[in-house]
């Protein structure tokens, strides 16, 4: 009945194919969903800034002058989202991730945590505040068929990992 | 003249008919609303956690997993509402329909309850915090078509019960 | 270039034609401003809330129950509203027009006063957290051809009374 | 056993002594109140933004200057208050004290409109977003008693107009 | 060495002496608490409006006035509160200690249920915005206990019922 | 993918072409950017309020007049605004440019400065709460393309002054 | 009778002793009032950053550290003002200064203005959004005196200057 | 002359003293400061909700109940904070420090990052947001000197690292 399209920012893990599971899933169910996220070509997002407004010699602020910019980007979907899906993956420390994730619970938007079971314990502070922990992308999927429409999983889907 | 279009939230009591009875109402009056309510089936609304998270042996944390998922579609829905409607069935405790209306009430919102008689006693705390006490659907849809066109009811249909 | 419309919610004084001037000038201008108002129909205003939820032999109550009613419509409209127009007329005393400059000013919301000299006194306070005070609607429409689009009045309209 | 000092800031007619009654009524139930107001001597409120800043010769700027002048006050002190007592008497437009009721309302701070019954309608819609409607500075000090200590009034003095 | 005193609102069941015991945990474990809770002598909660305003002949609108003059108290100390504890009795349907714990989740501020394990299913949604479910006031206490100071509960104390 | 548009206020200067640069810039680009402004026409923006309004002897409230209709516009379109773009031009003071920044820093709304590199001492604090530091229009069109679709400037475009 | 301290933040120009006389007339007056200010020696203030987090080559981050170094403590206590004074010197550009203003705008602080008549026109939109507008120290100290105590200036200081 | 004291939540690694250093550094210099911070005994931040409200079989539940009863904590602290330093160590991943720090930017609290040079790229948008980004403990201390008395360091201890 309702036409309402639901907000969902992506935060987090830019090394796998996770964003493209989820929005296949979504695309594949039909669902009212306008995907977000933050830029995800690696290198581009480290040097947009200096690219853009000019080299700096210091890492420090080269690094600055991108994150900045980048940060335009995404608080801006953050605040939009109506819910947030943050992805820690194997590697790397994804800080920025994290920060997401509590600016989130700060603004009271809901997010779902997409990690592997041996973050479970560094991430528990970050998983309290989140709705759900989900181990896969096809669980992201499932639980905005549900959220949006209702539609439980098929029973053989039914918290596959 | 204005195309505004009135969000209203159906919270509470899943037993009856009430929110079917309230969107006929709309439909037959060609009532600019979008209507949204929680997941209405009762089981998928208990089980949805663990059917897409994965099963838990406690059902404290069974209940947990689909409380928290639902919450996601919830609390979305009632921050975009203008208007929540909160029912009160004859049986069951239904808490949860009290908690969304101190949720609305912290964010400003205006609701109106829907309760027989029988329960003004119990829910004069809620009570005193809304903007209108509704006996049965159909004055909910009368005050839709008020608050919203400045229609009065027809004469015959005035404050029936 | 924009393609804003403009939200204007016309508090205040329901006797006069004030809000037909301003959505004809609108018209006219062709503005893109959405009006908005409270129901003016000054005895369904009164009688609404016992004509739906049942009659009260106390007037107070049946005062109580059409004012939390229309304030569902009011609240909403204000709290959506770009600018507020308030109007105090040359009779009654129009607490409701004030109480909404009140809130239009603690939400932040900008709001003109519109009203006869005679008043400036006694609404110093109201005026004074005001962006601006008319003294007729054509002065409305003005203020807002010149807000949305940067046109000024014509010579000879300007500061008719 | 809690320490509690309550604010409380008594907004509108200056005329008579209501204040004094109310605080008089603290001071002799011993309630931890800290009352604050507006500044009362009507001829200061009228001149104090020229007296400060300079004379005008137009009345309406004399009065802006002297309006925005006691806002800062009258602003600060609303926004401090736990609870705001608005008070309506038998001549005078009193709107900024349906001002001060319709910033408290949007702020969600509670309120106490305390006026004679031949306001009731014209102030319906002031008294339905208050928390309570007072005939007498003594009901104030009574609901003040209850609402910080429990305290019931004495028989004999319940409901005295 | 911090002095901060924290405040903790104790909502809901008034029936038993569960806000005694955190009350005398408390003191002895000289937590820095501020405590605070509504009206608990029913009767009086009940008759409190009519009893200064005057009567009502209508049970609903002596309960309305009741209620909202109670709800000055509450809703300002559940805004000061740092944490709220939330407790449902075995009897009764305490719907008001269910808006409380949404009005509390609307601010963002923490809060702890308390309750048997009974009503666990039908409070799933409550629990579900909770910071911790409680089975018995010891277990409050203890909570105020690691969270103000870090101190665990004894060995043989740790949790139980 | 997503069809979202950004709302960009450009704040500042209005004697020289940088709003026509960055306007032909993202036309150029086809970014979905919708850009507002202030009334740049300077005496029109001088002298609304007291052609709509009528005329003041004392140009202190001439000014007053215009700046505070002004002020409805300026206040909506930031408030609406996802960035602002803050340009402070070689000579004028400009304040209002800085006020617009802190209004926007207040909000938590991303703003870039646009200013020739002889200003970065005065602006130090202007700068130190944006987003970023452009020195061109085009910095800033380069910038919208890469926040919005990712796309980073040509080599040869790079950093250009 | 009421103990309320006032808390007042002195904005803006730092070469003259403006700070210094007003804390002077706050001290012989007797005023409830904590001051506050920007740290006011310029060289401290520009060099802070680097002195204690490290050189920096660039004069723009050298001057970037200094400036998110020093908006630790004016937005803290800018956020914690009553009231903040804004003072426009006769030379240097104190973009900093109207920032402040726009960000008070922006909290719904109020604001007072104290700059020579030759800024009026530059500062119009600064004043527009201010609740008064003074042209020495000793006026703010009035304009305190008698926000605070009702106390109206001496005849013969009257709106010298 | 003012007697203001700030409070400081020092978030993130409790593996080594830097608290402690933060500490002595603070009391040395006899700053009007109050320290806050999360329980640092690793073992009990773990255990505290299972010791408190029973154990969990499952180490995802045994974490869960910890993290939400730290979460009281640590939640109220950061709003309470005037300012946070959020602390990178050389091992662990410390998502909950960057939480943190997301978190108060959402607040629009400012915040000191501290951390090792060799996690300066990954912390980049974590910095980004930061007002300033420390090595030692006693450069924080330095710069709450600064911020709160504007007290220079002396020149042997500036940058020292």
């Amino acid at each position: 009945m309702s036409t309402r399209r639901w907000s969902v920012y992506l935060s987090g893990e830019i090394h796998t194919d996770w964003r493209e599971r989820i929005a296949a899933g979504i695309a594949s169910a039909g669902l009212p969903v306008d995907l977000s996220a933050p830029i995800t070509v690696h290198e581009d997002s480290d040097d947009c800034g200096v690219a853009i407004f000019g080299a700096e010699p210091d890492k420090l602020w080269h690094d600055r002058k991108g994150a900045q910019l980048n940060a335009i980007r995404t608080r801006t979907l953050i605040e939009d989202a109506d819910l947030v899906v943050v992805r820690f993956g194997e590697k790397y420390k994804q800080w920025n991730a994290a920060f997401d994730a509590g600016f989130a619970a700060a603004l009271g938007t809901p997010y779902i945590t997409l990690h592997p079971p041996e973050h479970d314990h560094a991430l528990k502070e970050v998983d309290g505040a989140a709705n759900a922990v989900a181990r896969t992308p096809e669980q992201v999927v499932q639980a905005l068929s549900y959220v949006i429409h209702g539609t439980m999983p098929a029973v053989e889907a039914r918290a596959a990992e």
